[in-house]
């Protein structure tokens, strides 16, 4: 790919800071690093709302007397380099990308409280709809194909790993859930969506980087077509 | 490096989460990962204390009503997989590593607001004196090195990237600056340091991935020796 002729220009969605509120912050930096690899230009986005709640990750509880916003806070995981997702022009870009983190079960969905009868974040769910709708390449991380059934409709194909419950909630929102081991992708050419389970399943950041490499090249491949 | 008959241990010290008041996300999950895929295991420290201050990372602003701790905060960069540095036995390691971000320069240390005149987190401190009088190799990334010659005392070389009035603060604290591009490091063998410029000098995160790769291998072929 020259970086010169045809740079691809990829937006990443984040939902907050930290793996237990927001986005993970090695699937969101692995992620970022391969994109600038490969070539490709990176844009981030994230919802300006306010997060679910805060968790203190040191003791695992939440902090009730804390509020705090998933735009901010995702600010922090890229050097403050991102927008309001409400702003972002999905014609810009050639492919999007959502790394995991229970953000994107709290903050992009409401799928950690509501299971199947899960919302999708307003604003996230118009940016993903014109994506979709304009057949951008899209890659999901970790637990954010828990949306995919909502967000393509009935019969696309995904993995978070094989966890039975998740994938339970994947096909009662119309979803093929596939097993797939951590350092592999599921990839549904028809829907042109990647997913890959990275910290559903990895135990070491290596095994994450390896999977994640390769949504990130397969999504480049299919923006390339 | 066989991981099973001698897999090196690596403490990487953490100062909060987020380049404006915290570690560097980019430049910490970067070091994590070249360890992890070297072999090392790794274990994350910080300071129990308060920031600084915090920064709003999409305004750049200070958000003055607020309060943040070091220990906490860095949490959120690693999965919850960290421990107060006063509590962390140093003879339990083989290397020391520090990422960058402001946090060095205002939780870690005072630099950000004494210059030359700054003085080094107490507990921080005594963990580095510790690791330097064991001759622990140690592997200071991006600002972090421009506490050098307050933890090592007079002659050790270091280096920052090109920043002149940073060098100069590390020449008046007993160090040796040299000049050194985003993608190398500076190696002093006599004081088992190697730096490398890192996002003082980055303007993408591939170009910060060359210089921590290899430090990290530095810091461990040193370990090995």
């Amino acid at each position: 790919m020259s970086e010169e002729l045809n740079q691809l220009k990829v937006a990443v969605i984040l939902s907050g800071c930290g793996v237990y509120d927001g986005s993970e912050a090695y699937e969101t930096v692995l992620t970022l690093l391969c994109l600038d690899e490969m070539g490709a230009s990176v844009s981030c986005f994230a919802p300006n709302d306010k997060q679910l709640h805060v968790i203190n990750h040191l003791s695992g509880d939440e902090n009730t007397n804390e509020k705090r916003g998933i735009l901010q806070e995702s600010a922090r995981l890229v050097r403050g380099e991102i927008s309001d997702i409400s702003e972002a022009s999905v014609e810009a870009f050639d492919a999007v990308i959502v790394p995991g983190g229970y953000g994107a079960a709290k903050n992009l969905c409401t799928f950690a409280v509501d299971g199947a009868e899960m919302k999708i974040n307003i604003n996230f769910q118009s940016f993903m709809q014109q994506a979709i709708a304009l057949k951008k390449p899209i890659g999901l991380i970790c637990i954010a194909p828990v949306m995919s059934g909502l967000l393509f409709g009935k019969g696309v194909s995904c993995t978070i790993g094989t966890d039975e419950s998740t994938a339970d909630v994947i096909r009662a929102t119309g979803g093929i859930h596939k097993n797939c081991k951590v350092d592999e992708i599921c990839v549904d050419d028809e829907h042109r969506l990647v997913t890959t389970p990275a910290y559903m399943l990895a135990s070491r950041i290596s095994e994450a980087s390896k999977g994640i490499t390769k949504l990130v090249d397969k999504v480049l491949q299919m923006a390339n077509k």
